[in-house]
């Protein structure tokens, strides 16, 4: 019993961390006083900060999820774990910072690019960080909840967490066509929310199916 | 038991994003420093603000008191269910926006009408997707509290879900008097948490008795 | 068991209201840019602002401590229970508003008496609803835990609620002096922390001991 | 059982105010619109935001793990510990206005000094309420879950704690050297959330290892 937390507060504390970070997302909703003349086409106006938004919180949504299905397989945490799990929420906490900033810089021609691909680093980072988190746990069975045999460490990998391949090639589309790369992150982010599972042992072949 | 959740995390979840929005109102309420001279005039004419504030608020707490009479009645979540909660989350989380346009627009003729319609067609979605949630627990009532017997499901529904009509009849009024349609945002909110109850068991005699 | 409401997700929900509006208050902390030439005296400078966070965060915390002692002797909720803890939680949230205008208006002679008039009558708003929350639930016994006793409940309502006298007399001396009253807000903030109680079942006379 | 209290409400608390606290520090960042002409290196310009912001999230993550490790040990809190808890939460939730200060004023020659050192007095007191907290639980053995033994005080205390050496220094050399400081004060943070432990027993020749 040396060296473990229990994982009620990592579980309650990283809630909060994700759901603020969920909410503060709409403080970069704006309409402009100028657009007051006609406000339903300053509302329509605004559709990089609804796009931003919208992929964001699906995206924050989704790792949620992804963190949900980790912790529910967690007996206990020892310190590694708790350490990369403040990694992965200050990458969630960071990201309203990023999604400000791609929300201003779509439909600036100079912008747009490097505020696309540094929205996108910022989640393959969070990606990579959960994946580590991920195995941290694996090389510790004694952690997991008895429950979950060793078989089935891998298909949980497969089916709840994010994918970086899908984030690699995001970016290198971000490098082409930025708004093209939005809209990859939303489809990424809808996909992790959809491939998402409650279930304590997923067989392989259910894995894909919702 | 293949693809559940158990239901605490995500109450703990949703708990805190109503708490978020909830507080986060109070960012749209400010006297600018050129009322200072006669602050008291300055702090009366902000009433649109108040009103709006008042309005999400008590809207955003009976949206609350309906998601806890839902999640009481569930043993465990399936995939459907935790995907419809987190797009109701995303509603509740994006109100603060339409407040904050709402409260802005009030007393310029050329932009109420379109906030005030923006505010209830958020208002109305929300509804409806709180309706969807419902609906599809219902579908799978292996799902629900063993307590909760498949004759009281339709006054539970008729009891705890803001009422879709009057948020349409607000928003028809929105396009005439738009202030008054405030007003009728506020009423619907109130009666929401007025009808509001915490039994499991309503008889659908009672279901009108506070 | 008609028309009642566990108390967790009460409780939990308004720990996130309580603890939101408290951290909130630093976001009217700030030095402008120009005072970064001298800025140990930029710092000093603000010295209202401190005062207005130092009087809002002990009384939030107080507030919380107050209600903790109000929900521990709960069983379960009713209706009225629910609303009128929806009303406090409204009073909560607005607070960080008052508290902004205050800091703003001391030193301005002409905004300083109403802004701390306002902000005084918000805490006397909140410590009447929350003493009309006690009053309710003692008028149904059958909510309370079982453990407390008939002849407790007067102690604890001395002990446990804010002194609504001190509020009012705070707010006539902000009338004539208005900087003397903010630090009456302080006092009474302070001592409402210091009276607050643990104990199941204090005895009268060791109420005032701390 | 006279002037207890639990500890579930005060560690949800406790958690949100650590949570939001963490995740409010994102609204420092920003890039300017002037920038976005060469994003990448109005990007690259704000490093000083960048420190900041991770000096004080890995900083609140550690007060977070010590606070962790102080309430597991125990098992009911009396008035004095409530009082303390809520001025070490004071602390932390103040700590985003000396972070946005700090992020301003490096490369303010007039300026970084005053700010670099007033943002190491936040922690410097913040870690001096700490263990006053834990001095004052010590103090009642009677509060300390029944695990605990007498002889594994001092190795708690040691392990779990913040230097406040470490900060005296880090503060000393912020007379001198500002931005070295920060550093510092960063590598005190890391330091910290490395030494956490979660072990109910630590041996005290086990204390330093990770």
């Amino acid at each position: 019993m040396s060296n473990r937390w229990g994982t009620g507060r990592i579980e309650s504390f990283s809630d909060g961390v994700f759901a603020i970070a969920l909410t503060l997302l709409v403080f970069d909703l704006a309409v402009p006083a100028s657009a007051f003349d006609n406000l339903w086409r300053g509302i329509a106006h605004e559709w990089p900060s609804y796009l931003a938004y919208l992929t964001s919180f699906i995206t924050i949504g989704g790792l949620w999820m992804a963190h949900l299905g980790i912790f529910r397989r967690l007996q206990s945490a020892n310190a590694t774990i708790m350490r990369l799990n403040l990694l992965v929420l200050m990458g969630v906490a960071f990201l309203p910072f990023p999604t400000g900033l791609m929300a201003k810089a779509i439909r600036d021609p100079g912008a747009e690019r490097a505020a696309v691909v540094f929205y996108g680093v910022t989640l393959l980072v969070i990606s990579i960080l959960l994946r580590v988190l991920w195995d941290a746990i694996v090389q510790h069975p004694e952690l997991l909840d008895p429950s979950v045999s060793a078989h089935e460490v891998k298909p949980i990998r497969r089916a709840s967490l994010p994918n970086i391949g899908f984030y690699v090639a995001a970016i290198a589309l971000a490098l082409l066509l930025p708004q093209a790369a939005v809209f990859g992150y939303l489809a990424i982010a809808i996909a992790a929310v959809w491939r998402a599972r409650g279930d304590k042992s997923p067989q392989p072949e259910q894995a894909q199916v919702a």
